[in-house]
């Protein structure tokens, strides 16, 4: 006799879905597998969306493709305009309505994977209705016909990686575009020593940016702020984060987390092991082990395989990942990996910070662009809790290092040990992840105690610049004397017996510090230097209000 | 009582040396810390040799320090024109003489660091003498002075790093650039098919190569060669790889390779604890192992800090590493980690290879360029051996993250999961090192048997395009019936029972693979495609003569 095939539904055919749903066909030539998908396209690129609104990719482009091409290639059953309404887990069948014509269906299941997405988070503000979402070509295609028509003014609502992107593109393409967020820096994922750099960058590039602006009503015209401001606004895009849809599941009686997502475990599974689920829809598990909601593509793509493999009985799991979040900002790469020093002082441990500003190659080459790293670990283990980078090239070089690094085990002082690539148009004899791991080991053995930014003026300690006369006219800490590091043996007996040296990265003032201290004076460093300091004074100043 | 300052010679000012001097000093402020070179300059840009001459680097930005700024920074006591005859290590003592007075001294120690680099090789061919070797900067000034004067044809002798990039930078700057190679092919740390792709490029810019050109005469006006080829040649460029610089070493009776290099164990010390050594004069360990010769900045910088830390008493060690290089051939980038396939076969063991052919980033988003890529490791425990990779921008970052994974120990098939930074500018939601990651899975599983290019013709399997007809059109493997993928499902009745599937980079042949394994067609793919076979039949063409 021979078994039936293996009935298969996938529900969500972006990302997830369609990554499984593969990967299920190339290990499983005769199960159906229909794949359900509410809108009207399947297997589009989500993170290309903000680039068609400067037209750097086209509309087409973003199509990867059609239920013929998948019926052609992978035999998949794929339904646009097919919603799943309700999971009968009892019977194993999905019903739901097509949404055109609103026809109902019912189908069997062997095996379920969901994989429903997140949806826009709408705050509860008068008129936000006209605000315009961005999660899917619908989506695109509605805010795309309303600034190619409205007036040039352009409001973006949240400044997280689709925010910036957004407001990104539509500067590009000649809009007058203001960034409000809520909260008191751009791009969340990073710490605001670092936002900060990334918040200047959109200003020079003129996208008028005001964090900390609570918007309070949306009128036909305008936007207006707890602050009183009124900016005109003759398109709104909405880009306060997402929520998991994970409604269906919810309504299945599958476990979902209070405050929202789905729960599953090492394989995928939700509380029914007939049911899978990925995607933007479930909690993963950060670095820490903790519950985590992490709407980022890579977790969607791999978590689809994973959970095509183990349908299929093979091994394979999803432990717990650091995420890896990256976005460009005009000139700029910003991106992190794993956790901030905010999420470990949540998390209630006390990490160690340092920040470095190499060059992105050896510094006598031409075109070396600066970075801004800031490595956040525990000091007495060496664990890497996570990295925060921000630059020019070779910024998301040094973020795929460390996360790679991160993810294995890496301790802190071994980056010093990784055997990077080095030629003079791509790196450093001692590339800026080695330098890391260096600067990490100086403090792990004490002979460095790095101050943070936040740290130096309250810090009781004379305040000593290394640098050049000429970088000390430029700008220096307030109250800071100016001893070139290259004078600092004649000038030791001078200095009071607690200093803090800084200079414009860390490297002179380390070697200050580690001078001063064989010579009796008690010193510390400056993370990151005057870099870092003028950084963090940055994300202290509100934002002008527009 | 007051113990006497440490007393520590340096020999070699260069790379491994200085970084050894200066970390001596942060750790040690009172040692007395001298530096003996050679020649005119300490710490200047070995690396950055070639391109000065192309004028893309400036003679005066290679020099990175002089004597005065080291004793103004570092306290140290630097000079130059000093070379080294003689280590005395019963009585302390270094001797030798200025160069340039011929005055001799005799100096004391209480530890030593050996950091004398490598010479070119000369081999023993008639007017050889006239050849340049590039590896100092009288080195390259005499060279450039010969090229800015001489005719415009020149003939670089070697094909390793130094003498492509030696090869490009004179072709920059206008001249007739002909690279010979004794051997078969270009880049030895490449394997052939993905050196070929190198060899093409370097073609294609106008640099003439000949590979397997082995020199039997130099004249002042042309190099002669044993196929009698006779070429014109203003200038000749010796670059026909270097040996270990040990022979001071050798005279003072420290432990000594037969075949060259200078012995040392985990903390760098040689056969006399009190006596260390670092960077080209060294024999290191593989990832295998295995002693190495690594004459690359990054070890010698690394080994500069090892040697340091050590002397001044604090836990620090030089392991097994996997070496990791890297050039810039016009536009494309080459590089390697850890050991080629003929290298692992060369150990006795038995390889699985996986290429692959991605792009750098999202397909669909502007300026994508392709990489060729390809993974070399244990089938059955996963554990990488080493990695390649050719191609346009992001070639740097996916050897960086796959040395970072080989040197942390992560293995193949878990590549899949490294975390990597995906937006569309930098990379895809799967990235390349994932896709190697996902490749290495299916072949660990037994999912997939990848034949290699040098396998296909002769593999007595009935060969299978399942690629468009335009592409197949465009060229394809002799006797291969064109299948496209979308078609194979109908015809799969029609085929021979044992087949090898194959498409333009190794994707479609994978699922045209799966499929017809399940439709009971015993099939197996081509690793890499098309494109690896093709570049593999070039690696076999043997190089026209000039």
């Amino acid at each position: 006799m021979h078994a039936s095939p293996l009935r298969v539904i996938v529900i969500g055919g972006v990302a997830g879905g369609m990554s499984a749903a593969t990967r299920l066909r190339r290990l499983n030539e005769t199960a159906l597998i229909t794949v359900l998908e509410r809108g009207p396209y399947v297997s589009f690129a989500n993170c290309g969306l903000p680039y068609h609104l400067s037209g750097t990719v086209g509309r087409d482009d973003l199509l990867l493709h059609t239920p013929d091409s998948l019926q052609a290639r992978f035999n998949l059953d794929a339904r646009v305009h097919h919603e799943a309404l309700q999971i009968d887990r009892a019977a194993r069948t999905v019903t739901g309505r097509q949404t055109l014509t609103g026809e109902p269906f019912t189908l069997p299941y062997d095996r379920l994977i969901l994989s429903p997405g997140a949806h826009a988070v709408r705050p509860p503000i008068p008129g936000i209705e006209r605000a315009f979402p961005l999660r899917t070509v619908p989506d695109l295609d509605r805010l795309k016909a309303a600034v190619d028509t409205a007036g040039p003014h352009v409001v973006v609502i949240g400044a997280g990686f689709i925010g910036v992107e957004a407001a990104e593109n539509l500067r590009a393409a000649g809009r007058h575009v203001t960034l409000l967020e809520a909260g008191p820096q751009v791009l969340p994922p990073l710490d605001p020593e670092l936002a900060a750099l990334v918040h200047q960058e959109l200003d020079r590039q003129g996208v008028h940016v005001a964090t900390g602006a609570a918007v309070t009503r949306v009128t036909d015209t305008h936007v207006h702020l707890h602050s009183g401001a009124c900016l005109p606004a003759d398109v709104v895009v909405l880009a306060a984060g997402v929520r998991p849809s994970d409604q269906l599941a919810r309504d299945a009686g599958l476990d979902v987390a209070t405050g929202g997502g789905i729960l599953v475990n090492d394989h995928l599974q939700t509380s029914d092991p007939l049911i899978y689920a990925v995607g933007d829809a479930i909690l993963t598990r950060d670095a820490l082990d903790q519950p985590a909601f992490v709407p980022l593509a890579w977790g969607a793509n791999r978590q689809g395989r994973v959970a095509a493999d183990h349908l299929m009985g093979r091994p394979a799991s999803y432990g717990p990942h650091p995420a890896t979040a990256i976005a460009r900002i005009f000139t700029l790469t910003a991106g992190s990996t794993g956790l901030n020093e905010r999420q470990v002082r949540a998390a209630g441990l006390t990490p160690t910070v340092i920040h470095t500003h190499p060059a992105s190659h050896a510094g006598y080459y031409p075109g070396a662009q600066g970075l801004h790293l800031k490595l956040v670990f525990d000091a007495a283990t060496g664990r890497i809790y996570g990295a925060q980078a921000v630059g020019g090239d070779g910024t998301d070089k040094r973020l795929d290092v460390l996360a790679t690094a991160l993810h294995a085990g890496v301790r802190a002082d071994d980056l010093a040990d990784l055997p990077l690539a080095y030629a003079p148009p791509y790196g450093s004899a001692k590339d800026p992840v080695n330098m890391l791991g260096y600067v990490a080991q100086n403090v792990m053995d004490g002979l460095t105690r790095p101050l943070q930014w936040h740290e130096a003026l309250s810090s009781g300690r004379q305040l000593i610049d290394v640098r050049s006369a000429d970088e000390y006219r430029r700008g220096h800490l307030p109250g800071a004397v100016n001893i070139p590091l290259d004078t600092l043996r004649e000038q030791a007996p001078h200095l009071a017996p607690r200093v803090l040296v800084y200079c414009q990265v860390g490297q002179r003032g380390h070697t200050a510090a580690l001078l001063l201290n064989q010579l009796g004076v008690d010193a510390c460093t400056l993370s990151g230097g005057y870099l870092t300091w003028q950084a963090g004074q940055a994300s202290l100043t509100p934002a002008a209000h527009p």
